[in-house]
């Protein structure tokens, strides 16, 4: 389950509710492609956006359309009771493993991170990937809590969020978490630009936006990786630079990825949430001309 | 409507809900110590990790205890969809005013938190306060951007997050922010450890968390800013010294207040949303120290 390339779509929404057969249509879109598994209800998919019910569906419509590819459902909510009912909700969607983050309006302190942990993997009955991403939840995880977590039972993966751009000190960031943690945890790497750089240190798993958005162009990065073709890994990823720049330059791939699937006529506009906007004028023709430079359609 | 002190009260909270007979109590004597507004469902009053209807339901409590004291109702939510709907139930509640926040998970943009405040002061009928608060919401509003926000119909006051602490300099800033702002609108300082300094700057209001908690030595330093004593202000300021250390040192006032009101016997523990916890053991035992030796109680 928590290896590989695996996938997060967005999940295309009004103002109205989630556009069902569209995001039906990109989880299916990313299960033909071959990923290894699917991510829903990631932060790309927009999870503390929608309310409980609609989230129950997005996970239910993930696992229908994935046609057997494991999908793994983000739970994140403020609070431990949200989580626990969400957690109860994916596991009846029939996900096959849930993705916590943990979400703050007031800044939570180690302590209350590792009793959350504590208390939604007791009452899991599916493996549980932890989501390191402090630039969403302002809650910066130190390796000792990695470590003290990861002993938990249903503890299944971590999402880290990014690795060293050298590829020494990105082995080495790897080897000093791992250091930690059950031989039974994965490490997987998030952040888009570091996925090369991260599967060639070592991590099993690419928890990946551009996945869920380019699956063809990913997989080829994913699987020369995978295969210890690091220098192609690398190659094939920094072809990829000026988008890199592009998601840099907008602060995050959020806005660019929805943007990005409405230009190839997979999503209807506006499908972000308000007060999100897409990219409107001179910066949607630029990604839509370096989809066309890149070859990313 | 938004000058003076207005007190900040939790909303007094376990795992299966809102402890109403605590925060209507809490609400009661706020009023009954003479604050000049009552800012329900603020930070401190952890709004975002309630349901609508738990909200709509402490909106409507905090009415009704308030007992003519004015009350401004908390309506941040991620999604301009969500704030609508917390706008209209805030007005049928009654209150006199609303509180919104830019809250986040992905990070905002300037023009989407303009459009967020266009949207809801358009389908308002009661005033609205601007609320400013880095720390939580992880947007920096700009002066620019304070100013063209002010100008929309509805605005009532703008809740900054602090002043320098040099007196010149926090006039200077109170001066800078005002001159974008009509007249009509009021400044108001947050972080009650600018509060005296904020006052004494010329911000008619002071949006108070201990305000919320030690009403009356809260209001002794408000009514000597409002009455021109600068000097004594900072005085009653300057002996909650520790306290302010406290706060800082546990990086926000919310555990510490939560916990001050266990001790004063004011609400039953826990009375936070889990993962949140109070302060146990030395902590506690500080704080409890600091209350008898401040006089707090």
């Amino acid at each position: 389950m928590f290896s590989g390339l695996s996938a997060f779509p967005i999940t295309p929404m009004n103002e109205t509710g989630v556009d069902e057969a569209a995001f039906g249509r990109l989880v299916r879109r990313l299960a033909a492609a071959g990923v290894d598994s699917i991510g829903a209800l990631g932060s790309t998919g927009c999870y503390p956006y929608l309310t409980r019910a609609e989230r129950a569906r997005a996970a239910q419509l993930a696992v229908e359309y994935a046609d057997g590819v494991p999908v793994m459902v983000g739970i994140g909510a403020l609070r431990t009771r949200d989580v626990l009912a969400l957690a109860e909700d994916a596991q009846k969607a029939g996900a096959s493993a849930v993705l916590l983050a943990p979400v703050s309006y007031h800044s939570l302190q180690a302590e209350e991170v590792y009793g959350l942990y504590e208390n939604v993997t007791r009452n899991l009955s599916i493996p549980l990937c932890v989501y390191d991403n402090p630039g969403t939840t302002r809650f910066n995880f130190s390796d000792e809590l990695h470590g003290r977590i990861a002993q938990l039972p249903n503890i299944g993966s971590i999402k880290i969020p990014g690795v060293p751009a050298d590829p020494a000190a990105a082995a080495e960031r790897v080897a000093r978490l791992r250091a930690l943690i059950p031989a039974s945890v994965t490490l997987g790497v998030s952040g888009d630009w570091f996925g090369a750089a991260g599967m060639n240190a070592g991590c099993e798993a690419w928890y990946s936006v551009i996945g869920g958005l380019f699956p063809r162009t990913t997989l080829a990065i994913a699987r020369a990786a995978q295969a210890g073709h690091a220098d192609a890994a690398t190659q094939l990823s920094e072809r990829l630079r000026p988008y890199w720049d592009l998601i840099a330059r907008h602060g995050g791939s959020l806005r660019i990825t929805a943007t990005a699937l409405d230009i190839l006529g997979l999503v209807q506009h506006p499908c972000l949430p308000l007060p999100l906007n897409a990219l409107g004028g001179a910066d949607r023709a630029e990604l839509a001309k370096l989809i066309e430079t890149l070859e990313l359609a």
